[in-house]
């Protein structure tokens, strides 16, 4: 059994790991820890585990941690970055949900995230958690960056084609919409349901966090730098990310679905649909899943590619699973066989 | 294994069968049928059992059904009551999540349901599917009526104090209310989005199908006839009912809340929640499991009982496949292990 | 012209209060006050009024107030009551929307508050506001303490089988639900639309703040003690309040739904639907209105009222200008003609 | 008074003109058909009418409707186009908000509605109702077609750049997104709460009957064909759409926010938001408004447009009565003065 411990789980993506583990064969939650919530049953604050998970948070000490195989850190942006080095050199293993250690430049970081780096020296080591690209690294990773949940529906979607090299590289585009739990379990105003509910918008239009990150993932799977516009929007849901990503064709493509289902042949999370499809948010709900379909309208040079995850699984706590599957020689699949929940 | 076939796979209760046996370890799905839908890919219609579930559909014949064990009936009410006996005489388990052996008197079937019954001889035998009331009598039925979703969320409120014999059985009343699901994947005009969305109102109060069922489950739990003012509502949500119980106390009682918790306190899918709970409908969303919270306003004579259940598991197919554990002596909880999806 | 001002708003009985009182034609707002957003054009925080209304907050300051014919306080529970006294003596009128005028007895204040009343003096004087109950009194009011949004529904739905003397007044069950916005406008986790979206549940049942006004309210329209069980429920959507009623029959009536159509016949604001309607929240979104339909299910003698109003508008900003209508002469339906949007 | 008949008011767009028309000072509602409805009170399928339209759905024979100043068709397409020539023979002005007369080309029409057209020699004279763009022609028109939702938001999204000569007009980008409302008020699954509730998804990738509208009016104002990418998404809410629109800016702009502001500063339906901004749809809901903002992320050459409306007023029964007030030469504004719903 692998002993597992999460840092700050009382957000979104901690009951979400909390849901995972629980269900997966090779783990043991050794602990789960909140500074403001130690000494709560975690049942109590997330009732869907009454029954099933039956620890209580525990204050965020070395010593909490340190006896586990693997930590996964659910905190705000900004901590891991702090406690991480020490659990290191105790021989831990990190998977890092929150944004960290995603940009190897840490003036970037520092830019997009307003505070200094604290372990610039990890960045080089870190490895960008995303196993469609990265799943070597992964296997013998100490210290994972798992990617944002935006930045893995757009990279899944644009990869293929920037691959091949049959896009225009500087004139991308991703229109991404997003859910209301990636916003996280913050008190706010802009999130509440009265705010957020029955409407539409799009937000940080001039520049977001995960603008960065994308731009960088891009052109790590290019070779070269590229241009994207990146636009996010809030949807009056809870989970689901659906990114519309479009590209101008510079060569031509025999068959872009073939290129498509070719790439993702063998992987167990991209799911390349039909000729045709459009994608449904709620077909990935729950799941650690993306779906993708291409489309090439009226014939044209732009080709639409439509990218669907779980912001919540496949966009963290899934993929954090996968790649704790993958550094620990796992088969990649284990505990991550939920079917997404329909209608 | 459990050969499995599953009769009219194209609605909600159909689908989340399919969800939730094609993780089951015990099973095969052997056929799953539909008429309008024969040849084609379950997974076409269904796009969350992509990769998971690679039947199609079926012509629903006795041939293509005869070589299961159990066959679940998703069908519209009044089409198991004809299928049933040609089954049954093959050797074949059935269990009809549909109305049609639900009510122990013809008459009443064909009061509230508006035709004459098909298979009055079989009424007699069929066992209302309610494990946690019903456990011997399912265990060897050959016919198990899998009772409706109100029903469910409605009897396992009340029986505790019912069977106590605590409370006035003549002034029951059960506010109820449920997600858009219950209503089934049939193209009307009154549950589109832009009619159900964004508003709330009741509906049936004359007379609710459910109630016949309802009366008669209570009346059997308390051993004479109940009277029950029941008032179903329809939520701007997609999965969950919420029953809210009122009944008025006869006795002094010592504490409601040590009778719910020892009442329940061996069953695996109901959670009496601790005192002064308020119990969530997504706490149980996707998951086959009833969460109970007990209340005594202001410690007046009228006690509240607040209970919760996904209408599409513990209401209807979580509630059938844990009925298909029972007849076929596997733990109760074989393959019913999900967790409620929370956010 | 009547000057009005506004005291706090920020919230959305404050924008509510706002997008009727623009479109009012006796009426000119003269202030709108918020410490915190002082100098805030009201547009920039509400972009639905922008090209509307075009005056900016200011400091909620006596000089800034007393200018004006009436108040309407849109601030939390226990500021109005500090702040009434200094303009009734400058004769400005006020309307409070908050709670801190509505209950007879301090002590009850104090207890269901948590804090001492500041003005126990004005309690006896000030009227409270349900014009369908309280007309007369409310044309030469100072002080109108505007119902909560729950009794408004509730009071709305008892009264005319109560004031008849035809039900137990001792079994009355309100079982109410609201959209979100009757929370307000303040950061907090469980109105998050993460929370609160795609669920259900009851809160407070063992005690609501509304209660004890609804009990003050109903015994005035009965004129004896009444005995209540309230359980108010939180619903997926932002507004609307629908209250299902149950009250056991003591006498026999000939004709329930002729006593409903006659005891509103005269009244602009309440509309009995015809006998077997379910009225649905959405036929009110965004009106001043109360729609009521009465059932007897089954013959029996259990009566049940069914009564939907918009929280924001009859349940409260539309209610507060109605009141206004009465307290300066005017035509009761002045500036209160929308329609609700529906869908 | 205008006397004003309404084709086939069982709809949105329907229901929609009659609560419009009821609050306009200056109409008469001389008849409303509906061949299925006939007999039945308008108010009967939308409570909200009630007391406020007092009317009953009629035949739509020419008699009912030649005694009409002006007809509004609200049908579903390919009604108009028959019976459009006969009322305007009798001297009738039409308002088609179908589809029938907004295409040029009758083979066009004949593509993308599966049917030939009608009324070909009317397609000349039909003047575009989209009043920022065609105000002139609309003054004199005979019949207007009335925009339909995605166009009026990507046009008056598009105009101010494209007809300025600053961007590519071969590589526009329309990512739009609906409320369901849009679809209508038809009995389908897909529309059904369970099925669009919760979910998102791109639509009619491959080509949308918008499309060829929204390209003709670009075209129109521009000069020269222009090339488009048009992607619909369905988003889980009621009314409201917005459009995210990318274009590549071709030459050097000063300031585009200014162009916009100057372009629409006397335009009483176009609100031209500050710099920076991101409207939402619920600043809209309910009002004849489109917001714009204007964003050139990064400093970059791609332009991104945010565009909103409620699809049912200015893109549909909204912007048709400001077409009729343009017909009758009253002010633009008369009887278009609600104030968006919010929250």
């Amino acid at each position: 059994m692998i002993k597992v411990g999460i840092v700050g789980g009382t957000g979104y993506t901690g009951v979400e790991l909390l849901r995972l583990l629980a269900q997966h064969p090779n783990v043991h939650l050794q602990a789960i820890t909140s500074r403001t919530e130690s000494g709560i049953a975690v049942s109590q604050m997330f009732p869907n585990l009454r029954g099933r998970v039956d620890v209580a948070f525990s204050e965020p000490t070395v010593e909490n941690l340190s006896a586990c195989d693997v930590v996964f850190f659910a905190t705000p942006n900004g901590v891991a970055m702090k406690q991480v080095p020490e659990l290191l050199d105790k021989g831990v293993k990190i998977i890092d949900l929150a944004a960290d250690f995603r940009l190897k430049n840490p003036a970037e970081w520092q830019q997009w995230y307003g505070m200094a780096h604290a372990s610039e020296n990890l960045l080089a080591e870190a490895v960008y958690g995303l196993p469609e690209v990265n799943r070597e690294a992964i296997k013998t990773a100490r210290l994972v960056a798992n990617p944002g949940c935006y930045p893995t529906a757009v990279q899944l979607g644009f990869l293929p084609l920037l691959k091949a090299g049959l896009i225009d590289s500087q004139t991308l585009i991703a229109d991404a919409k997003s859910g209301v739990s990636g916003a996280g379990r913050k008190a706010e105003v802009p999130t509440l349901f009265a705010e957020a509910g029955d409407s539409f918008k799009a937000y940080g239009v001039a520049g977001h966090r995960h603008l960065p990150e994308i731009k960088q993932g891009l052109t790590s799977i290019y070779g070269q730098p590229v241009g994207l516009t990146f636009v996010p929007h809030l949807l009056p849901l809870i989970r689901g990310i659906h990114a519309t990503l479009y590209a101008r064709l510079t060569a031509d493509v025999a068959d872009i679905q073939a290129l498509y289902e070719q790439t993702y042949q063998h992987e167990a999370f991209v799911d390349v649909m039909p000729a045709g499809s459009h994608p449904e948010t709620r077909s990935v709900r729950g799941a650690n899943m993306c779906r993708i379909a291409v489309h090439r309208p009226q014939g044209g040079d732009t080709v639409v590619i439509l990218s669907v995850i779980d912001n919540l699984v496949k966009g963290a706590a899934g993929q954090a699973v996968q790649n704790m599957n993958i550094m620990f020689g796992l088969d990649e699949s284990t505990g991550l066989s939920q079917i997404a929940l329909l209608p």
